[in-house]
Formats: C-alpha cells, structure tokens, sequence
C-alpha cells in the first residue's frame, strides 16, 4: 500500500497530537507520510523514538482563513497532501485541519467523480443498530434534488464497502412518513431515489437516526451538519448530567464506582474520537478530514479507516456504483 | 379564566389518559372544558369521580386523514374547540390529536396575527442553562428568509413572557459562526433579524442547542423538526444505554440502586412529558399542540402551561412585539 498522507500541521492542538497517532498508526501496519515542517516533525519524532517519513512543507491554511485561501497558499501542507494522492506517490489524504479547505484543495486537484455533481461529507454515528451511516454532512449547505440522489449511491457503496452491509437500507431524512410531507426538495429527491436500484426504505425521521430502519441517512449539508452537531453537543450534555447525578451524594458516587466500566463503555461508544474523520465521497481519491480538536486517538482512528478505504477500492467502488444508477 | 378547550378525542392513546390528565390539572385550578363524546366523556369522568364540563362533539380527524379534512368534518372535535376560542367561550385550545389538522383549523378559524406570514410551532428544550425556546419546528417546511425573522421576534417575547427572561438572547441556527456560512436562506435571514430590536447573537450551531449562547433559537420547520425528534430520540437511546450499563452485572445494578435518584431527576428533565404540548405562535388565539401518544402527565402539564399562557396574555404580547418590530 502507498503511504497515507497526513496534513501534520492542521488541527488545534498543534503536530504534536497528530504526530503521536500516527506513530501508533504506524505500529499498527498503517504506512503514513507526514506533511509538514521537516525539522518541528522530526523533533517530535524524535520525542517518541519514531521514525516516519516526512515530507517538507511549511505553508498552512489557518483555521480563519477563507477557504479559497488554499488557491492563493500553493504550498500549503493539504495541497502538497493533494497533490501526493494526485500524483500516486499517496494512497489517501487525511485532515484535521480546515475542512472548508480540504474540500477545496480536495475537489480542485483531485476532481470529481464521473456522476457526481457534488461530493459529500459522510459520518458515521453510534446507533441502536450499531450504525448510522449520514450524508452530507457539511459540504454542501444548498442541495438539489439530483444531489441527494447522488448522495444515496456513495452512501450505499459506503455502507456496503466499509460497514460490510451486503444490501444496506437507505433513508431519507424528513418531517413525516407520508410521501407529500417534507420539503419541496425531499419531495423530489425521494421520488429520484425511489428509481435507483437500493433498498430505499422512504422518509426516516429525525428519531429514527439513533433507533430506526436505515443504515444509510441522506440528507441536505445544511441539515446533516446541524444533526451531527447535535448529535454530538447531546451525547456531550446528557453524559455531563449523568454524571453529576452519579457524583451528587455519597452513596451515588459510590454506586457510580461500581457500574464505572459499562459506563466508560457507553461514553467510549459516544466518542467522536472512534470515528477519527470523516470522509468526502465523490472525489477521485481517498480524502478524510477530522475534527480541528483531534487527540492522537482519533488520528489513529483516522488512518486506520483510511487504510481500510484503500484495502477495499472504495474510489473504484464507487464509480462502478454511480455507473450502474446510471447517474 | 374562561376554561381551556381539551380537543378530548384527540391522541393515539385514547380519551381515558386524555380525561386523567384533565382531572389532575382541574385538581390544581385549571378550568378546563372536554370536547367529545358525551357519554364516553362521562363514564371516563365517573370513573374518575370527577365532574367537568363537556361539549359534545363526536366527528374527529384520524391520524391517517389529511389535514383538509378539517375543511370537511365542520363538526370535529378541534374545529368545536377551535370555535369555541374563536367566540369567546375559551381561552385557549389544547390537543394531543393530529398536529396538521390542529395546526389548519386553527389558522383558518381564529386567523393569523398582523405581520405573521406563518405561524410556527416551539418547543422547549432541556438545555445546560435551563432551557432552549426553539422554533419553528414542523409548522413550515419550507421558509422564506422573513418568515425566520418573524419566528425571530416571537420566540423573543414567549421568552420573555412564558421563559421570565428579560432579554433572552436570539440564535440563527447555522452551520458555522461566520456571516458568510450558512444556506442562502440563513444568510439573508441573518441580515434581516440583525435588523430587529433583538438581542441577536448570530448563527448558533447544533451542539448549542444544548449548551450554547441562545435563550431561543430560530430555524426553519425542516430542521426544527428533525432537530426536535432526533434530540429525543439520542436521549431515549442513550438513557437505554446506560441503563444496560447500569444492570449488566451484579455490581453495576448495586451501583445504580444507589444513584437510582439522581439518575431518575435526569431522565425526567428529559422526558417530553415535562412540557406537555407546544404552542402555535402567530393565531389569534392560544392553541397547544401535544405528542400523539401523550399520557395524563403530558396533559396536565399542557393545560398548566396553557393556564399560565393565558394569564400572561401570551396572544397580545405578540400582537405588540410584532408591532414593535414593525413587522
């Protein structure tokens, strides 16, 4: 396998979180390449007796820049990240820097996939069926009907390919189980989607993401992105809750004491650190982009599923996927 | 206080849990008059050895009918009870029966207040600082950027006058703090409610809604609803979930008998039931519009707060905040 290619210097928490996951990535068989700052990475190599390969770039796209920065910033530690995918010498990009600008460097060097109008960010999250697969995310804020269509296929080659779901159920996201409630846009996105050849369970509501019917959830970017948002500042509050109320008197922290292993596994379950990134569907290459607060968890988390993308062809999947919808 | 109109019929859980909220709520003060079956009504009164009034009305509007059907059964238990606020005889409207239909009847019988284009359904959510006022959340699927600014300006004053908040500070849910992200509809939006005499603190994203800056956020009825249903929906599943990590193994159930009440307090702060019903801002009139499968806790609690809508004259608050707005 090619090295991933990881942005070193993206993220908050500076290089030294993403340099300590990609070292365990490393331990565990996943080849990585650092993009970044030769002699900073090398420090921090050194700091963990490690030794990756690096490649040399010193521009970075900061978290306040606009994202068509990284047209002006040709240097810049995601487009060199890019342009390694672009050229072969990378088998995929990982980011936990800017992601407007992941997407931007992303869609501008590598293009789009043959059928895909827009490609989309894809997560996902802890459900009572174990996961929900949701798309977009965040890329695109406007959607037409066509795009979620589109969005359906990558997901159900997503769920397919990575979540190993032989004939994944696809919903999509809406207000109503009635085909004339919902929007005017998932009005007409349900009637495309009800042409494609997958297993096309209808409008799912928002209960129904953590407890419903669909591996696959199709929504607009605008939508996806406040639900995951939501989904997350939730999983956040309600455990902060549950935990006062298991540290409010003695005997509660005492009972907490006791059931403390299945709760940590409850929590770990609820992490967005499992996920590690997320990817965006529909580019000519394997590009993930994380959280810009990133520990070195979720780094690892991160080039373990891109490594995973890579084993299974999931570009390659999807092409033969959207050329089969005909799209 | 003119009594509250109970739509008596209405709910998937039939009139008994209807009428044993009604009692409970008569108990502590609240006038309330039943719509429905006479002699169904008074054998569910008999049992409960309670005497209140009743209004006859047989015709209801079923679950699975459209919400035209309003326009036909003139004679429905909500077009009664919408009549009866539309001429004086109630005070307000509560049902835990169709919401489209609820929500039709009442626009067309008691009509919309000046400056309201749509009204807009809110809910209250549990949140960090107490609670979160959101709206619209199902009333309009589609919007336009001057709808928002009206929910903007309505949810201000039912802070106010039903939250006790002064100046309960307004967010646009988004997809990014900056001006420039967003869809199209929230970016005009935005220009249009930084415009009113509001405390408006900009775009807010998903994970505030729980633990953000905004006393009231104000979103289109798409996302609102999806947000609504998803945010019960991630609570139930999680509370399932530590409740399997709180009986997995002998120690853990020790443990949880233990923190049994502080874990209880915040399963009910979660609890839909705590609210009762929603109200519809923007009709002349005050109507309330509950869960279908509303039990007699949720009742009692939805005419509680209907009481206390009418009490602080809910209706002409908004009728002279709009004004004010010069909406």
């Amino acid at each position: 396998m090619k090295p991933i290619a990881l942005d070193a210097m993206g993220g908050d928490r500076g290089p030294g979180e993403i340099v300590a996951g990609a070292v365990e990535a490393a331990r565990l068989g996943v080849p990585v390449v650092l993009v970044g700052d030769k002699s900073l990475l090398a420090a921090e190599l050194d700091r963990r007796q490690a030794d990756l390969s690096v490649v040399h770039a010193t521009e970075v796209i900061d978290m306040h820049d606009a994202a068509t920065e990284v047209r002006k910033k040709r240097g810049a530690t995601v487009n060199v990240a890019v342009g390694m995918v672009s050229s072969g010498e990378a088998s995929a990009i990982v980011s936990m820097g800017h992601s407007g600008a992941t997407m931007a460097s992303s869609i501008f060097g590598l293009g789009r996939i043959s059928g895909v109008e827009r490609p989309a960010i894809l997560v996902e999250l802890p459900s009572e069926r174990g996961h929900t697969f949701l798309l977009d995310v965040g890329a695109n804020a406007d959607c037409r009907p066509g795009f979620l269509a589109q969005f359906a296929r990558m997901g159900q080659v997503y769920a397919r390919t990575m979540g190993g779901l032989d004939n994944p159920a696809v919903g999509l996201l809406s207000i109503g189980e009635e085909e004339t409630k919902g929007s005017e846009l998932v009005i007409v996105a349900r009637s495309l989607i009800a042409g494609l050849p997958l297993n096309f369970v209808g409008y799912i509501e928002g209960n129904d993401i953590f407890d419903g019917p669909a591996d696959v959830v199709v929504t607009d970017g605008f939508t996806g992105n406040v639900v995951l948002k939501l989904a997350e500042g939730e999983a956040r509050t309600l455990f902060r809750w549950v935990k006062r109320a298991l540290t409010g008197s003695p005997l509660a922290r005492m009972g907490a004491l006791l059931a403390r292993s299945g709760l940590l596994r409850v929590a770990d379950r609820l992490d967005p650190a499992e996920y590690g990134a997320m990817p965006l569907l529909g580019v000519c290459g394997l590009v993930f982009i994380g959280h810009g607060h990133s520990g070195a968890r979720a780094v690892r988390s991160a080039l373990l599923r891109a490594a995973k993308a890579v084993e299974a062809g999931l570009v390659g999947q999807i092409e033969r996927g959207l050329e089969q919808a005909g799209a």
